[in-house]
């Protein structure tokens, strides 16, 4: 069976590109200067009996970042820097991530404390470990890479051959066909990506096997590594050998469990080997790569399209490496990982032949230019170590003085990057950041999520057998149909609210001045507001705050309101300040006060400079891509400031409020004013209640009142409902200008996911 | 207190025009002859421990329509109107509604059966009447007018007087003197709109009172009507002094019950009279009307009208009749009852005056130009009594032959009007026909609807303290909120499905023929359509139903598609015919083949013939007002005729099927065919099972079968889903061009409300 041959006759390359992909990467918590911690695994990351992205290896301090599959490679790396996202800012404030696998200022062993999982088991192997290699070697970080080939590609070459009958079979010889070769090569993704050229010498119990400033190019994949005992030979010749062997070093002792096989390559699809028998081998787990110091997330993008074609390289070409191939693979493997980094490899040579009938495959299967221009970068390494990812390192190294000074300061300026932009996930920021906050939250608890639709914000969510779907943020299974239905229909609301009893402003609308004035009985002494029913510009509108007194006044209002339209409203008037409750099931989570947008003198500044200096504000942008808004200096604005005797060049005295904007949106530059906790209780449980009348889970509920001190009253005095909206606004309450952040996507996942306390 | 004076000062005239209405129309249920029936109350008309709307009065017979109060007399009166076509529509075949207050046919009393309630005291409190007045006094019917001034009114009245301290004695002594002129002057209104002038002569226990060919105003008002013994005088002087009164006729035996007072004005308010000395009167029942037979509803909505102004009067009016007055209004009553409906009245001097007096207060309170006129009409029956409704009757019963015969002429009328346009609520056509069909469906079962916005079809349904809203016929709380968004999105819809393992077709996308061809390998064998992604008259579309056979065919289809667009679609072809299934919870409850607009020809009728022939189908209009829409010939149309070599002139062979549409939508003429009994069960279940995994209760589900008796098999060539709608359409199943009709609106309110089983 000729794979390359089948391709491309039968022109599968685009095919033949398509899979899966997965990454975990490993990495040590450290400290400021580099040193491993001997904290807890943060509680803030949830449970680790389920959790899908954030996971301890060995050690409580080794943390383990796990992506979901993927069919684009690009979707992989988007999740790997969005988990990387969410660990850097739950990291307590001095604990970083160590960008180097070879970990640095390592506690003594009795301070090394092994993952403390709810599994006795997982835990018991631990301590095996422990006993059989020593704790510091467990300690040893590095990203392993899981790569699937198209179910679609491996059932049409199976189609189109007549060797196998089964098609496991045929699938096995497959994946082992890659394994095996991978394992004859390995060694040059080593030269090229290999990144753990020293360690410091309390990793060693009997001294260190390096002399003094002796560099190698990765001490992690040397015998001086987490390797097994060299007598551990296992058959990769077919999946029965492989089970075979693999179960004979189990029984014997040698191995205590079948995962202590160390191999650079793992068989998946099953629990324990045997199972292969029946399920076949479903897709290869490759684990010989050192961290990148030199890349935030530890591997770079380019590196990851790198592996992947080097892996189906592996079964491109025609020989299939035998068992004393695979022996030579390692050997080469341990030799090259012992050479210096800036040394020429020794085996060259095959490196280069190996590339380039790489980039022939590349050729023959149409493969973009962007990965042929990687190959080719990786190829020119072989003449020039120093270009390796362990040539850089050394010469890195020895500007830092040493790996663990150059681990520390790229620690922190991982950490640092990661806080840029603290309230977007920089991975999906084509999301609104509702979504993006929710996303983070969900990553940091463990629920597995799938994104439906990134442009319709469209999620699933997965706990166990629990599913549920998320829309842009709030919109859940939990709201009713018929919920946002009402509150689309300002009439229907109205109505609603006001048979379940709560202060809603009424409005009756006349067609004529005469019936109006005819009318007056209907709102002598009461606080309204006469406008035209489709109001521009404020015009024709007049406010009787402290109610219609007189008739002659009310006529000439609504005559004057009648000049702008043929139907004019009067209102009932709601004397107060609007406040935003945001409400969740049976709670106001929280309350915010929308201030126009604004600036306050300091009577040097200019409106303009001080308007910049307001704008400078790192929640401040473009309002999509942030939670705020810069304030805008356009007509409206200057129209404002024209009313306050102001232009832009004005210098506004000390402490004077200058407005900009009579309406408070924030997205016109507006402040968000976090004032949960100064609202009065009473107004808090009224908002319940219209979430209630709402049939509603989730509602933005806008209320005015005169005095969020003194409780509530039954009537438009002391409190009127004016709006119910559904899909409420997020961001504005967890980055509020002012006050406090109240992390409403966690609530929205507690009312979710019920069980997950 | 001078009311007149305060509305006048206060030009208070609108707000006491403003008020309530309600309408409570007995009538006996008869057979085609106009006999009463000894049939029991339909069972279709459901419970009438507890309909709002349908009751029965004194007999099993008798049909008692309630409206609910409305602000708007003519919305009170579309709910009349409702509520008689769905009475009329549901009554069994054979019989109708009797339009006169004096029954006809009268059984034999042994067979007349009083109301077979299901509390024990209303039979009992009947079977004491049967007793006391006989049964078939009992039988006559009437109307009552329930009407409550504006509590704003009241309460603004109250503010400007100062003679009474409590609000409640104030209002009290206005709804009084209300009543007690009304009481005095009733005896116009009588004049005006009596229709009882004579009764079969079994009627009578002792013999007619009416000689041969005798006609009466009101033999209803008269003394050989449903009134008490002369003896029992209630007082209206006070509510204390009517509750004494009443009170004490009660403990005396005299009544053996206060319902059993029938005076022509009910105190309202309370259930029992002593209640009203807390609670107050909050309106009056006013029980004066015969029906009028010239109208299909038994009053017209000019004469309440009329009657509202008349009411008003009575509080206008300066004088408050004195309990001697009350004595004289009750006399004349009874004289004018007795005069010959030909006749000039005795009193026409003081009923012409009292009219003026009704025309100064209208144009005083700036009443509409046509209230006016309907009183000016009213003012002049009193020189010509044979325009008054029982001058007209009597002229009508003479032409007739009996008053029985013009009873059943008109029943007979009245109940195929009902049936005119049998799918529409005539009073309700503004909103859209499921509505209608649903708020028919909620008027016979009984369930208290009020309509939140009529233009957004949006009711609110009531039963006992259980609240549910209806948007569009089938939007309500059932749904979550998710699954209409799931819906809406198809990309979205489609992974949902696919993951829940339902046939999905699916589809690929290419920007390049190269890339397009390059994945032969993924549709080799498959049966896929071709098309450029925006399709444009079909242009550029390939099917290959088959499946591909060979790549030089695909390369081929994919080039012609991408001579029209720059993204170019490869999807699953479903090769079958499209099927809606009407889901709603665990079932399917109605299956339907949309064929596309076409007629059959007959050998004889031209193209343009046949389609006229089959638009006039009762089904087929506009498409809005009416289930089907008629086939159109316009140039798409003819276009279709082109292609099979015809035009609107051509005169099709017989049996010859002529396609005027390709497209097989109700709304462009396609006929709707009910295919429930005939599809196979398997795929019900699997429509069910989709619209669980949309999480939806109520689901329009798409499936293209090819074959619908087999049964369904796991896979795409057995059947494919391509769409599921919320809110999906009704009226095509409810009313079917052929096949059985399936009435889904009172599945959707048994889901509802599962309690009314």
């Amino acid at each position: 069976m000729n794979i390359q041959q089948l391709i491309k006759e039968n022109q599968l390359g685009l095919l033949f590109q398509q899979g899966s992909f997965g990454l975990e990467k490993e990495s040590q918590r450290v400290y400021a200067d580099g040193s491993v911690v001997t904290t807890e695994h943060p509680k803030a990351f949830g449970n680790r009996s389920y959790h899908p992205y954030i996971q301890t290896d060995f050690a409580e301090s080794q943390l383990e970042l796990i992506t979901p599959p993927n069919t684009k490679l690009e979707d992989t790396y988007r999740w790997l820097s969005a988990i990387h996202e969410v660990v850097q800012r739950t990291l307590p404030e001095n604990e970083y991530i160590f960008p180097l696998s070879m970990p640095a200022g390592l506690p003594t062993e009795d301070k090394i404390k092994v993952a403390q999982l709810d599994n006795p088991e997982d835990v018991a192997y631990r301590e095996y470990l422990v006993r059989a290699y020593g704790k510091n070697k467990q300690m040893v970080s590095g990203i392993h890479y899981n790569f699937q080939l198209s179910p679609e590609l491996v059932q049409r070459l199976f189609s189109l051959q007549n060797e196998y009958k089964s098609a496991v079979d045929f699938q096995n010889d497959l994946y082992l066909k890659m394994a095996k070769n991978f394992l004859r090569y390995q060694w040059i993704l080593l030269y090229l990506l290999s990144a753990t050229p020293t360690v410091e010498s309390v990793y060693f119990k009997d001294g260190s096997p390096l002399k003094a400033g002796q560099f190698v190019r990765s001490l992690r994949s040397s015998q001086y590594g987490y390797v097994n005992d060299p007598e551990i030979k296992v058959s990769f010749d077919s999946v029965e050998k492989y089970v075979e062997t693999l179960e004979h070093w189990v029984a014997n002792g040698k191995l205590i469990a079948e995962k202590e096989f160390y191999s650079n390559v793992r068989l998946r699809g099953a629990k324990k080997a045997r199972e292969l028998l029946q399920n076949g081998i479903k897709y290869l787990e490759f684990r010989l790569f050192d961290l990148n110091p030199f890349e935030i997330y530890g591997i770079s993008l380019n590196d990851a399209k790198f592996i992947h074609a080097f892996a189906l390289l592996m079964i491109w070409i025609e020989q299939t490496a035998t068992q004393e191939d695979l022996e030579l693979g390692k050997a080469r493997l341990a030799e090259v990982a012992f050479e210096h980094p800036l040394d020429k490899t020794e085996y060259a040579v095959e490196g280069e032949l190996v590339l380039l009938e790489l980039l022939s495959m590349l050729e023959q299967i149409g493969a973009e230019a962007e990965l042929v221009e990687i190959v080719k970068d990786k190829l020119s390494q072989f003449a020039d170590p120093s270009k390796t990812i362990g040539g850089r390192l050394v010469q890195a190294i020895e500007q830092a003085g040493s790996y663990q000074q150059l681990g520390a300061q790229l620690a922190q300026q991982y950490k640092a990057k990661a806080f840029e932009r603290f309230y977007a996930l920089s991975a999906f920021d084509n999301m609104e950041l509702s979504t993006q906050a929710l996303l983070f939250d969900l990553i940091k608890k463990g629920i597995h999520t799938e994104i439906l639709d990134e442009n319709d914000q469209f999620l699933c969510l997965k706990h166990g057998d629990h599913i549920e779907y998320v829309k842009n943020g709030n919109m859940t299974s939990h709201d009713s149909y018929i919920s946002p239905l009402i509150m689309e229909n300002k009439v229907v609301t109205k109505k609603v609210l006001h048979k379940a009893g709560f202060n809603v402003p009424q409005s009756v609308e006349f067609t004529s001045l005469e019936k109006a004035v005819a009318s007056y009985a209907l709102f002598e002494n009461r606080a309204v507001v006469i406008k035209p029913k489709s109001t521009n510009y404020g015009l024709g509108i007049t406010i009787f705050q402290q109610g219609v007194q007189n008739r002659d006044d009310f006529a000439k209002a609504v005559e004057i309101a009648f000049r702008e339209d043929k139907e004019v409203m009067v209102e009932d008037y709601l004397v107060g300040t609007e406040y935003r409750f945001f409400v969740l099931g049976d709670e106001t989570l929280a309350v915010l006060l929308r201030v126009p947008a604004n600036v306050i003198g300091d009577g040097v500044h200019t409106v303009a400079e001080l308007v910049t200096m307001k704008n400078n504000h790192p929640l401040r942008g473009d309002g999509s891509r942030t939670p705020l808004k810069k304030i805008a200096l356009g007509e409206i604005e200057q129209l404002q400031l024209k009313e306050q005797g102001l232009t832009v060049d004005s210098v506004p005295a000390k402490d004077q409020l200058v407005q900009l904007r009579a309406n408070s949106n924030i997205s016109t530059g507006g402040d968000s004013i976090d004032m949960t906790d100064e609202m009065h209780e009473s107004y808090k449980q009224l908002a319940v209640g219209i979430t209630k009348a709402m049939g509603a889970a989730v509602c933005g509920v806008d209320l005015i009142i005169p005095d969020l001190k003194k409780p509530a009253e039954p009537n438009l005095a002391s409190w009127g409902v004016i709006e119910a909206n559904f899909n409420p606004m997020m961001m504005m309450h967890i980055f509020p200008y002012a006050g406090k952040s109240r992390r409403l996507t966690q609530n929205v996942i507690k009312m979710l996911f019920p069980e997950l306390i």
